[in-house]
């Protein structure tokens, strides 16, 4: 057998525990470090993997000569610093979105990883689901003609733990900042006014200044105007749509469910709820998204996300906040 | 057999053929009179009609002692006048809608059903339409919990003649006005904020400072938020959806097909198209309405879409325009 | 307007109202008499026509000689008198299937229908179905190529009554006879070789010798294969269902429900049970039948079933139902 | 980390395959062994594991006291040899369906396991696929009430080639093996009559005295009915569906489809193919029968397909068979 990319865990909780059992069931890799400041989540990881050393920081990890990778899974306010460290150490470096809620510092991280010549990927694991890629790639040689509404949907479930929400960057960064990016990918311009409304209706998330329903309204210099809905309660499953329509037709990407079985009784038609959350609605993106890793360090390959990409989410999302906080739409430019 | 109510058709063009096909159809209607300016047209209409006369001008109608009721079709400048002199004759109006884009105008209208103690019913067909009525009553019994974000669609097929255009009260008006009640039908209440966004991708349409492409935005005073998106051009068959989020679920009510037919193929999945137009996807809710219509006149029963419902759904319409027009929210109070 | 057809209902039980309903919804018709020895059958369906009179026997009907049509909706067992003095009075006939259980009788009212030079159409509504039809010509279109599979699904909703199950003419003939018809149509060939299995979960059903779970297999001589399954019960409402597989694809026709209503919670996605019975089910269909019927009557166009179809689903239903009672095959001649 | 089961994988084609990347995937095995009389077969699954050596005979494997486990995936008539080897060796065995054509040949080998005190799995993946779970559950926990048919359909994509039909053993004994295995599983008892047709639309499938289209009629002691359709061309994609009635409902298993978009325009509804061929369908079947394969070798779990089940599919498959040369329902007496 070839040579596997050596590869460090940096990150255990919730998705870390899915990078690294992906990382484990790709051939590509092997599992040498998993590193956490919570020994337990470090060793829930490393338990399964036949090679892995479980670290409470990153620095042993960086040094071994043989580590060629490192996917970052930890909160954002650490980001940087893992990044910038890991780039220096020439390790390619996978980082969960958002590289920061700073445009400063997602800069400065992506200049510092073109100073080092050593890639960086960012984790918007939605642009590798074989549904968004399809209808992406559908709307980009014209199956619907001109594009000119793109809607898209985020709904979380179940409600994150406040824990959570509180580092979370607020709803416009942790989650609208994948629609934002969707809508960008599909549409491939910025847009040039974002107008957002936003409701709590779960009260702790109000008193944290924070939005759990949210609707955003962009304006694209094509004419194109873009949608996004928010909430962080889909009591049905995780809900994540699409859907773009053209002057030819409409495509959409639908949700999954877990089983196909559809049960008719004289109550009605019933299938599964949605699948539950963003680990098994997502279970394939993120398994291509590590396999997309792989090509980035064994072939060179260009990452699918760019440093522009990256910054770019970064200003929207801010703008859109900013308008749900003034009531007041937010001209863009940009040069 | 019982006295059928004895009914006027007043404009026998595209939606007053449909209205004279279902009071053909309707035992309880007998048509009597067909009025149009241009004779083809009421021609057309009565000859299905045992017992219609065709006239050029309401008058000999209105004069007949034995009508009973008028179904007014024409173009929406002509409203007014036709439903103020019907209903000093006494005859019971359904009117489509717009009653009139002019407030004022509606107020006028709705006095005098008042003041004659004459049933006036504005024809928003939706209210009618039994999948909506479905998704109504669930959200208003609490199906779906608290209500948190309202969606409706509203895509044309096909794209209206540009004579039409210059007649419709733009898209806000002629489209925008059936979401917009189907909002406050669903919520229950009335928007405080209305923000919208249009573009025109067909230069004609520019050209009339009209849109083709919409989307409105609402915030209520709940909390909840509507998301309305609006297009001249569906070129998969009339696009007509709503979809509401609540914390216990989700309802929505999705396109209709002509047939149930799917072919399977080595290309893919393969089913009709969704209904062509209004009169196809629409069929049972101008049916259904023409009924209540005659529930109105024979048992006294409440019109469903009230005095009330008719002038909020142009105020709101007219903030949405407005909105379009400067690009900035438009903020409504009500008392 | 133009001479309508004047024409009687002759039975005014469930599927006499549906025919009843139509023949007033269509203006085409002008329904002069009902004739039901119920009276108040009759007096049901008439109440709701303008120019009906109600009679307990067809003769005075037959002898008015405005008269052009006749629709016979009574049991199986009158079907026979009814038609040939029908025909012979020169009355355009429409019968509902089964014109007979025994072929004898179905050749000797053909061959009458024949002799007059009378129109007989007989009532296999399934023809008239949008869905079903688009399906058949797709087949013989070749869309889904060389025909290999068909299938067909009939569960009854609800249970019939004993009273109706005792005259039914039992599953075979009853429920059987139409998808033995759909197979013909679609095929457009006749099967060599029939094998049935029969089971009554209701005891009641048992007793009467007759079966409430059905299962046909028929093989024709292109080597294709056909599998009917037919139940009395189908909780979930009534489901009918083709579904034909050729060498490139396979094409279907699903079930129909009352809405569009989709209500999505943590239960499951939960949607309508399907139409209720066979008046919702078939509703298009046997408006289309009746319009069909006209068209024989005023246009001379050839029924779209004719002598030799009804004769030989009555001789393929009889094999059915022999190879359900012996347990063995049973080999069919054609020539 | 736990120890991993140190497993071998013999027969490296194209179900092989399939086995050998789940075996990879999972972290509960380490593959030590890939055993094929094609070297490059064993080369090409070998090459991504760490540990595995290539061998052209299982006996070095056999011999290695480490080696707990063996998985079978070579042509159906090494099947026998290769189990009793294996179970004499004291290795846990899986072994793809069937475990062999022949009725003595099953009892031999379970015989073997028995008097061994080693597990036999035979593979029989659809019992592990989480949707036809599900539905088994559903039926025999009573969600649709008493069952009264059941219906499967197996439809293959692509054809296979004449190499593999010449060896597959026929069309009852390799695909229908699946569905009679399904009904039984499902219904939880043994058909008492079978009655099969059986065409050959391709040429060359008929003259190896083998079918491509198949229908199986059965039926059960408690009046059950089932019907199996096989077919060895679904054009559109693997077709594999399970549908059964009951006195309170109906539970269907649908297809899968590689990704959820749809794309609507003037020419219809589209979305993809289903699943191009078993190794996409069945995927996590596949790998949840690799995993309740280790649950039976580490915990000792009763394997979920019994001898009694693997010798009673063969015989029924067998008179399924003979009633399709013979053109006579076979009787079935069980005690």
């Amino acid at each position: 057998m070839e040579g596997r990319i050596q590869i460090a865990l940096v990150g255990a909780g919730r998705i870390g525990v899915v990078h690294g059992n992906n990382i484990l069931a790709n051939q590509r890799f092997d599992l040498r470090y998993v590193v956490d400041a919570v020994e337990a989540n470090a060793k829930n990881v490393a338990s399964k993997a036949p090679n892995a050393k479980v670290l409470s920081s990153i620095d042993e990890a960086l040094a071994d000569p043989n580590l060629k990778a490192v996917v970052i899974c930890t909160p954002t306010a650490q980001h940087k610093e893992l990044i910038i460290k890991s780039l220096r150490a020439k390790k390619a470096v996978m980082c969960e979105k958002p590289i920061s809620l700073k445009v400063e510092e997602i800069d400065e991280c992506y200049n510092e990883a073109k100073k080092c010549g050593t890639p960086l990927l960012c984790g918007y694991q939605r642009r590798h689901d074989p549904s968004f890629r399809q209808l992406q790639e559908a709307c980009r040689k014209g199956s619907v003609g001109t594009l000119q509404i793109v809607k898209t949907t985020s709904r979380d479930n179940p409600v994150p733990t406040l824990a959570y929400l509180k580092i979370s960057g607020k709803i416009f960064h942790d989650c609208g900042s994948h629609d934002i990016d969707v809508c960008r990918w599909i549409l491939g311009e910025d847009p040039v006014e974002v107008f957002a409304i936003g409701s709590a209706f779960k009260k702790e998330i109000g008193e944290m200044h924070d939005w759990d329903t949210v609707l955003i309204s962009l304006k694209y210099p094509s004419g194109a105007i873009a949608s996004i809905d928010l909430s962080r309660k889909a009591a049905y499953g995780y809900d994540q749509r699409i859907e773009v329509l053209g002057d030819k037709g409409m495509v959409q990407a639908m949700n999954k469910q877990p089983t196909t079985m559809i049960l008719s009784t004289d109550e009605g038609i019933k299938s599964d709820a949605y699948c539950y959350s963003f680990p098994q609605r997502y279970d394939q993106a993120y398994a291509l998204e590590l396999d997309h890793f792989a090509d980035i360090v064994t072939k060179g390959v260009e990452p699918r996300l760019s440093h522009d990409d990256a910054r770019k989410v970064a200003i929207i999302a801010d703008a859109a906040e900013k308008s749900a906080e003034t009531g007041k739409p937010v001209s863009l430019k940009w040069d």
